[in-house]
């Protein structure tokens, strides 16, 4: 070799690894004055600094050194705990040597793609999905199998057609980007189906305490417990800067993340699993989660009858939310939502174009659109905008 | 399929994971009264636990809401370039934007790992290696190429025989296990005889500012900038609890190693970033390091007079190491420190047997003693205990 040339050669892997348009996207959008719905964050309003602070406060007062230290791969023996009594009060019956305390539900995503994904392993995921979802998995090269969905997720038909699929990544309550929340029969219908086939599933549940009319239907992992790998969250109950979530595992599987984790990062940082510990260990979340719905709501209110009134007229659909962040919008047929982006940022508005949640034929005509961190005022302004943009647009 | 079978499939990179020796064995240690010679763990009584309560206090009450939120998964600017500064004082200069922050530097490994290594691709490793690295580069299926070393590192000769293999792993300075630290000359050496062959570094240095008669010699990154990843972490001079480290990489390579970033779990921490940037921002480790360094040395000391008086009789041999947390024994040949350490621990005393540091071709009669978290006392009387279980196990 010439002493010029680079001496590094790339795994086929990385052929497939790609930055996220949605954080390419969110860099355009950091100018002050935009109205950014195209965020996936939740609103910084809602954080219990206070709590945090005191919570802070106490695991260096008290546990210092212990929280300092290295620490056990499975996570901290009272956050495991609380986490499968929290979820036992959900209807999920678990043990806490199931639970497995992740660095963000974003690495639970990539630990179960380095334990069940092989280079060409089937992985079904709905249609639309979650991008962050496609992204950890594509190192591993599945090739991914879209599941038609309709208004009430997967449809279980579809299934016959995954059969020796590695599993079904689903996200039932409030999928991010649809927003959709998956009914009770539909659930049992689907876990039947996905029985039947041989299909075991990836249950993604980051929004499910997010509801604002009524909570959403038991999980699938409580339908199916020895089929699931369930994840949870506390980026959107408490604060995604912790980077905390976890993972719920069959004993069948459960060793094998368990290693994947300490290959990854060994542990996740044992002060901010006490940190949380000690804030969610009370009743802290029984008055703290109920002031996040009431103010999404209000914020979901807003956009849905900002789209009322201006998307309406235009011939968009979407569906209201029953909860999380997410309204998702289809402009008439032919409008091409990435086409209309620059010109939107321009007018002061960011929204996602939906085709980046496709695994596969994109619809080029849906949008997806946040409500929760930007006012109901602004949301009005920004909606009214876009409609403009849209109206433009039109053919 | 029947009811009770498992509908899970496991990937094939699966049966390379396992557990790690080194936990299983410290879950055994774990027994109060034992004198654990085996942990990796530093001394907590080294962590800056009123200057991290301050720093999370500040974080709190000055940023609240940018720490807790999502942020870029390259790291938190301001930490990334004190790291920048931080290496420029040791003589490698490299940019900001080279340097990405990591939960841990394990994780480096992992995002290493899956970067650059596809399934059956050479990687070249030092003999004995840091257990740590063969479970991160594990799961991508590697073939790994053990490198002959002696006593100053590994051999610029064995680099003819890793042609064609995606990088070395090195550990310069004060390496996991052996505590050995490569010389200068050996650096330029190793560096010239890689870029001839075209085998790219890894090189990670955990210890290097852990030294106790000298610095150790600039980096192999310094000599080699764009054939060299460098993996740094805060665990040994701050804490490992708060899962802190870094990357720098060449242009080359860097976005793809951002990208499994991000698909890994993000970004790390943002809160626990912006704590040790306070730490680290002013002076503080200008006096904390060194307190550390004299610790250590004082305990090194001890344990090089206990191995002088009571392993030296038995015909073991060891270096002294100069920095570290680590020393390296070898007993007599046909002593089995594996078969050795059951009847140890009986006796009240742990270590790690060697063998798991080897890729291949395990030398069962190594053994590896940290000398960091036991105080000097207690390193005489485990050494004196250990000492009589070599005696009694001699042919």
């Amino acid at each position: 070799m010439t002493a010029s040339a680079s001496p590094w050669t790339l795994a086929r892997r990385a052929a497939r690894m790609n930055p996220s348009v949605i954080r390419e996207i969110l860099k355009l959008t950091e100018q002050p004055g935009i109205v950014s719905l195209a965020g996936g964050l939740p609103a910084a309003e809602t954080f219990p600094v206070e709590a945090m602070r005191e919570a802070a406060q106490r695991v260096l007062r008290d546990a210092p050194r212990e929280a300092l230290q290295y620490a056990a791969s499975e996570g901290y023996g009272p956050l495991r705990e609380w986490v499968a009594s929290h979820l036992a009060t959900q209807g999920l019956a678990v043990d806490a040597s199931q639970v497995l305390i992740t660095t963000g539900s974003q690495q639970g995503l990539d630990l179960v793609g380095k334990a069940l994904i092989d280079a060409g392993s089937a992985v079904a995921v709905e249609s639309p999905t979650y991008l962050g979802a496609l992204q950890a998995f594509a190192p591993f090269e599945p090739e991914l199998a879209a599941i038609d969905c309709d208004a009430h997720g997967p449809l279980p038909a579809a299934l016959q057609g995954a059969r020796g699929a590695r599993f079904l990544y689903v996200l039932p309550n409030f999928q991010n980007p649809s927003g959709r929340c998956i009914p009770a029969e539909r659930r049992d219908a689907l876990v039947a189906a996905a029985r039947t086939a041989g299909v075991p599933l990836v249950e993604d549940n980051p929004y499910g305490d997010l509801w604002f009319d009524a909570p959403p239907p038991a999980s699938l992992a409580s339908r199916w417990p020895e089929g699931t790998v369930y994840l949870g969250s506390f980026s959107k109950v408490l604060a995604p800067g912790l980077r905390l979530g976890y993972v719920v595992a069959p004993a069948r599987i459960f060793p094998k993340l368990l290693q994947a984790k300490q290959a990854a990062d060994l542990h996740t940082p044992g002060f901010n699993q006490r940190m949380v510990h000690e804030v969610v260990k009370g009743a802290f979340l029984d008055t703290h989660v109920p002031r996040i719905r009431a103010r999404y709501r209000a914020h979901r209110d807003a956009m849905q009858a900002a789209l009322a009134q201006h998307f309406a007229p235009l011939g968009a659909t979407w569906q209201a939310p029953g909860g999380g962040m997410f309204f998702w919008v289809e402009l008439p047929p032919r409008l091409d939502a990435t086409a209309l982006l620059a010109r939107a940022v321009e007018r002061g508005v960011a929204f996602v174009p939906g085709a980046a949640f496709y695994a596969h034929a994109p619809r080029a005509n849906t949008l997806r659109l946040s409500f929760v961190t930007v006012e109901p005022e602004a949301i009005e302004r920004g909606i009214a905008t876009l409609a403009g943009v849209v109206a433009e647009a039109r053919p």
